[in-house]
């Protein structure tokens, strides 16, 4: 089993930089063989632009969805994302460990999806959610935040987290087919002292250790829907407070 | 009263340009000032990192939101933060244009608001949703995209496109104080002819034309919740579905 951690953070100590090696060592110890993509030690350029294709189907007018499927199949994808896109491919389990920031994953870690998850191989057509080309392997999102616990959840000020990554949870890793697993959030990170963060690094360790256990959040399935995606039944509930 | 369009899309001539093009169009007519900032046009870098500051509060460890409070008041912010969050400041409307990647905007502009929007200035401590530093101010999305309408709203196989925006309209925008009007969402723009696509685009201007009156979508009140942001009256429904 191969494991791909994606991590995204500018400070090389963070807390998010301990989550990501536990992640790596708890993996290890699990068996898998473990790539780590660090986005930021890397020099990864999150830009989707033109030069990202080495050959173009439209030279004058760029459809970047078009151009992946062009370049994938003309093997024109320029190295970076070629890289990334194979190991992307090579993983049973996608790991991405990230701040939040506003409510959402850093520019830098969006688009390595916006750049990577290639149409033509990843969705396209009618294959997306359960019938995306990852369907069948687990994906892992693990977080920090400055906010507190209680201010995510029903009744709270912001609502619940996992709703507000929607997009990433249901409209990207759910989307591709993943099994997308409970994320784990570590809350109120800068504030807290070095014991709250060994223990919510303990917490985050016995997550992975138990990946294949952890529950799977609910996506939508095309078995409810008709080739144009209407629906033939009643669908079954999506990732909603 | 001044508007600032931020425009991401990788292509010159695209439909959202167009958007573009109409939304500075419309807003000069009905007598705003109207400045545009075209991220890749300049070139914009959307990477939170090190070098977006002068002056470190503390040069051995990056804590973004820390440094971001302390570069603004030292003054030493890089220029094109600075010049940026300017802009931002200075408008009475903010308007999006972007293409949907992911159900998110692209790294592009994700950046744009990681980088721009300023903790100690934007947002800080209780000082965020209605009491935001832009309270009182208008936001306003135009996306488009290539699904159809019909993969969109109650039963669909996607759910509303507003909650899977959530991050953005109310995690970003409400966050910061902007009265959020509805969005604005071109739908299946790659496959539609010419006709179709200037009908979007016109719908567009009107919307624009009428963006005082247009919705304002709902968004939480700190006056439900305490100082430690517990909940001290059931809280007023918030952007779900």
């Amino acid at each position: 089993m191969k494991a791909l951690i994606v991590h995204a953070h500018p400070e090389p100590r963070s807390f998010v930089a301990a989550m990501r090696d536990v992640a790596a060592e708890a993996l290890g110890d699990s068996g898998y063989e473990v790539v780590v993509s660090d986005l930021y030690a890397e020099g990864f350029d999150p830009v989707a632009k033109p030069e990202d294709f080495l050959a173009r189907a439209d030279p004058d007018y760029l459809v970047y969805a078009k151009e992946q499927r062009h370049c994938l199949s003309a093997d024109a994808l320029c190295a970076d994302i070629a890289r990334e896109f194979e190991r992307l491919m090579s993983a049973d389990l996608l790991v991405l460990t990230f701040p939040i920031f506003w409510f959402s994953a850093p520019a830098m870690l969006k688009g390595w999806i916006d750049r990577v998850f290639l149409s033509g191989a990843i969705y396209g057509g009618r294959r997306f959610y359960d019938r995306g080309a990852l369907a069948g392997r687990r994906a892992l999102v693990g977080a920090a935040l400055g906010g507190r616990e209680h201010m995510f959840g029903p009744g709270s000020v912001h609502g619940d987290l996992t709703v507000m990554l929607r997009h990433l949870l249901q409209g990207t890793l759910g989307y591709a087919g993943y099994d997308v697993v409970e994320p784990f959030f570590a809350h109120h990170v800068p504030y807290v002292d070095d014991a709250a963060r060994a223990a919510m690094l303990e917490g985050w360790r016995a997550c992975l250790e138990n990946i294949d256990a952890r529950p799977v959040l609910p996506m939508p399935t095309l078995d409810d829907f008709d080739d144009r995606m209407r629906p033939v039944r009643p669908a079954k509930p999506a990732l909603t407070e």
